[in-house]
């Protein structure tokens, strides 16, 4: 299932979605919602670091992980290495955000992992610790055989695609469930804040999508690489 | 992107988890919501229709209608009309799914159109039907020259993949909202109906993505087909 669109292109997209995407997020959360914060007696500031760094870290930087490999005018050790760093760092910032905000339900006293996207959350934060903890040691170290490597590939790229697109949903789950709280609450359904809140999410599902179509789109012709924008064996 | 495995096998999963969730939304809307009504005085049997139909046939047949082509032991043209015909039954359901969740709202004085919801669910039924009628017109009736079916054949299958992956988005974020809805109601968090309905996500969201394993899977070898598992150029 590959286009015949350049990466590269199909990347400017993406990056254009993502700066609004992360301006969006930082209006909405300190704009209208009061700031960000990591200790204080409105608890609701605790919240707000959760939304931010779902989405600057483990959706923003993580596609620019994924995309990387397509876009950059790299050797492959050197694309590698940027890969595998991008997505710790997502990874990061993903775990600290799903911390802050079992930190404000508790500070709140509002009950955990009741929710889909509590649920949903939990899965993709363990399917991409695994992932991450499984490209390492197949593809950078210790680094299977070649042919463990060749094996292992589509596996790699299979998987990274459907954590990122469940990644993806369950954001899109956050921003409803946030949403439908504040409106139960009294936050007009068709107000600015909640159209900002929707816009966002569309936002980031767009990023999302122009992520995958770079994966789907074609790498550099200059590069040496196999259908995937790279060549997962260095003696092949 | 394509791994290993049979389709076939892939399929019967899918299969599996089809019947999994039409059971789980028939017991959660007649056995926990009062049933299913076309016209009532208690409205919330109206509402019950929409996520039947969704999942029924939006979601499931529609996921039947995009397998078919990797998993039936026909000649291409059969498959291509049971791929037509099936997409227009799931788009039908669809259609009249979405009109119930209008004509519940209208009945109950609910407002109509301002969640994530219902605006990705506009956007993937006009996608749904604007691919099902590119679809006929270039690959059916009255087709495309051989070279216009060639160029368009990747972007058939990426956009219907789009589509039914934001499908399935779209219709987790309809299990959140309402059981959001019923938990702001006084619907125990932890009960049992709040555990069925997103173990019926969660079974949607699974079924969904053993559809696109399907696609990315491989095709029967002694049938004729390309990398999407059919021709799409007859005299190739």
């Amino acid at each position: 299932m590959t286009i015949g669109l350049k990466a590269v292109h199909v990347s400017y997209v993406a990056h254009f979605l993502a700066v609004l995407g992360a301006i969006l997020v930082l209006v909405w959360t300190i704009g209208f919602r009061g700031g960000l914060a990591w200790e204080s007696s409105n608890k609701n500031l605790i919240f707000n670091i959760h939304p931010v760094l779902m989405l600057i870290g483990l959706i923003i930087i993580g596609g620019q992980a994924i995309m990387s490999y397509k876009m950059l005018p790299l050797k492959k050790p050197q694309k590698k290495l940027v890969h595998l760093t991008l997505h710790a760092i997502a990874l990061a910032l993903g775990i600290i955000g799903i911390y802050t905000a079992f930190k404000y339900h508790n500070e709140s006293n509002i009950a955990n992992l009741y929710s889909l996207h509590s649920w949903l959350g939990i899965g993709v934060i363990s399917l991409y610790g695994i992932q991450w903890l499984f490209g390492l040691v197949v593809f950078f170290y210790p680094g299977g055989t070649p042919s463990i490597r060749k094996e292992a590939l589509p596996y790699h790229v299979l998987l990274g695609t459907f954590v990122y697109i469940l990644a993806l949903g369950t954001a899109s789950l956050g921003y409803l469930e946030k949403l439908t709280f504040l409106e139960n609450n009294g936050l007009a359904k068709y107000g600015s804040e909640a159209f900002l809140v929707n816009f966002t999410a569309i936002v980031t599902i767009l990023y999302g999508s122009f992520v995958i179509f770079t994966i789907l789109s074609q790498a550099p012709p200059d590069e040496e690489h196999d259908q995937y924008g790279y060549t997962p064996i260095q003696n092949e």
